[in-house]
């Protein structure tokens, strides 16, 4: 967006979605409970940016009557894609960057994500998604000894002591580490959801080329492997089970939009991905949002809203994917028409085209842009055509 | 719709619009407060439609991927249009009976309505709309008088005394009548609203050819006028002026809706109409609100939300309007596309299409009837179309 606005003589807006950051409608109160929590819904979120773009073009000079165009990335993305379905009055078109919006329901397998993160270590390093896979077995049989547990303690350089119950909880923190480094596989080292160098699952991979060693010796592979994800920057003391990323993500309130609107299913097999089997029990995600916020899912609305599959009759999306993106599995990879177009980038993981351009963007990056840029100046221009013929 | 529906194999399904009929979501407590009217929106009644239509298609055997049409009047035809616009995908076209969607912020002059209103009355007979005209000042003479209110009150057959403050609702009351009048304009005997003959307007206009009489005389001829309306079966007793229509059609909810949502700015010169100038003042319609609802009206929501005229990217929608109506001021009448047509009717009031057909339907509206099925029909062999061509 920063590249691009001055040449497109654009005003930049950044929204923020309600219940994050400062955009508190009750204060402290916000997350108190569901009551206070109702509020915060998909929906509700798209009328805000509906009720913001009409008051900037009623307060901003020389906004009115302007074209929008909504971009964004990840659920921003999906945000994009939807506001152009549900306000296509207000926007012109949207750029939906690594935009999920078919990882609902049934429209894409449950396994796919994770078999995307594994095709990412599988190729980034020989034997690495093998010794991923075993590493499981390895930190079970561990926790099953009497010195396992204050071992992988130690091992992990965790900052508080394991017991017996934590484990899924530990291996689930090591899971998303690896989904989150598939996530930010970027080609120059960047800081998204951690400092990282550059291509940092093969970075990863240097520490797991062989799954065939003793279980010790694989799980402390295993913590240098995470070490270049939680302390790249050499600053970290000790290890979090209950973090992943850096603070600030908003993470608290995501859990309730999972547990009420965005619910996506995920699965893994053991066999198709490197990760313990686990199937996709709604029953009890749905138990667990209950304990959790006192709310149940409702797994099928997102696609009774916003259509599913069926939005061929909706105009002016871009949706663009990293082939290395485990989110790609759930979007839009194909043109559905001349005006809702894939654009696929086979070096890009999570929106990489959203990020300012660098010297080192491979040529399949700087094309994605350029196609991109063309459709929104076609938009604009069709804007302007269009309004011109209006009486 | 029966009369098509066999022809087109269709299933007919009439939803309840929630707060209305036996639809309420807290049963005897539903119009509380606003806490509890709160669920009432048209968004919220869109989403309950589609909800249906999804768990009609899980649940009637057959009718999974057979395509679905909306179909409303009026209010019904706005939501049917509004349908079509927010969910594409779970309707392939909606027919959009006298649907006022631009009635709404600035989109129409506030004086179209009783404009029309007036018209009709001006071309049902000699000196229709000027009597009426001139019969304001009449009512206002005599009820300034010692022995006027007693006097309008036998002369109206009112159930209850007038007293002076009850002189505006006396005259809202003879307005409201005119206004439903002019919408049920009907070519033949019907009872939409009340048991009326055919061409009602025209049966009231007889009563009404001579403006310049004494205020009594005028006065008295405008009781056998509205007697047209109020007694045609002969039936009544007394005329209650807090009622204008049949108890049946959940007035007091449209007002908290008149409240919230769907703000419609009327007002009338006594130039280009037959009434009482009145302004539109959003400030006291506000306030009235608040006294009788505890909410204020977002006047510019509707627009925002649905898109004023801006709903050219929108496809398959017949907005069919009757020149007679005085909904038609806030319709659409010109084409806006090739899928987004509108059918006039001349000889047409309020809704007229949407009305079983009869021997004595004017030309004018069979053919408007032809066209509007005949699109059904394209839009029908078009979903076909798409559907096979689908993997």
């Amino acid at each position: 967006m920063w590249d691009v606005a001055e040449k497109l003589k654009a005003l930049l807006v950044f929204a923020e979605h309600r219940y994050y950051g400062d955009s508190l409608p009750f204060g402290e109160d916000s997350f108190k409970d569901a009551k206070h929590l109702n509020f915060l819904t998909s929906e509700q979120a798209l009328a805000d940016f509906a009720e913001l773009i009409r008051h900037l073009k009623r307060t901003v000079p020389g906004a009115d009557g302007q074209p929008v165009i909504a971009i964004g990335g990840s659920y921003g993305g999906v945000l994009a894609a939807w506001f152009r379905m549900k306000y296509p009055h207000l926007v012109v078109g949207a750029l939906a960057a690594s935009a999920p919006i078919w990882q609902f329901e049934e429209l894409t397998p449950c396994g796919v994500f994770m078999k995307i993160v594994t095709e990412d270590f599988r190729k980034s390093g020989t034997k690495c998604s093998e010794s991923i896979l075993r590493s499981w077995g390895a930190i079970n049989r561990l926790s099953n000894t009497g010195s396992g547990l204050p071992w992988l303690t130690r091992t992990f350089h965790l900052c508080t002591s394991l017991n017996s119950e934590d484990i899924q909880r530990l291996k689930d923190w090591i899971s998303e580490t690896w989904v989150n480094l598939a996530m930010v596989n970027y080609p120059y080292p960047a800081n998204f959801l951690k400092p990282l160098p550059s291509w940092p699952v093969k970075v990863v991979c240097q520490y797991l080329t062989n799954p065939y060693m003793s279980d010790s010796l694989l799980v402390q592979n295993i913590y240098q492997a995470l070490n270049v994800y939680y302390n790249y920057s050499g600053e970290s003391r000790c290890n979090n089970i209950s973090e992943t990323t850096i603070g600030t993500l908003g993470s608290r309130v995501w859990g309730y939009q999972t547990c009420t609107e965005i619910i996506l299913p995920f699965c893994t097999n053991g066999i198709d991905d490197m990760f313990e089997p686990r199937a996709w029990d709604l029953e009890k995600y749905s138990d667990d949002c209950y304990k959790q916020w006192g709310v149940r899912p409702r797994p099928s609305w997102i696609t009774t809203v916003y259509g599913g599959k069926e939005i061929h009759s909706h105009s002016n999306i871009i949706f663009s994917n990293g082939d290395l993106d485990p989110w790609s599995g759930g979007g839009v990879t194909e043109d559905l028409s001349d005006t809702l177009v894939a654009v696929n980038i086979p070096e890009g993981a999570h929106h990489l085209d959203l990020r300012s351009s660098t010297d080192t963007d491979p040529p399949s990056l700087q094309l994605a842009r350029s196609v991109e840029v063309r459709h929104m100046k076609q938009w604009i221009s069709d804007f302007y055509g269009n309004y011109r013929k209006q009486p």
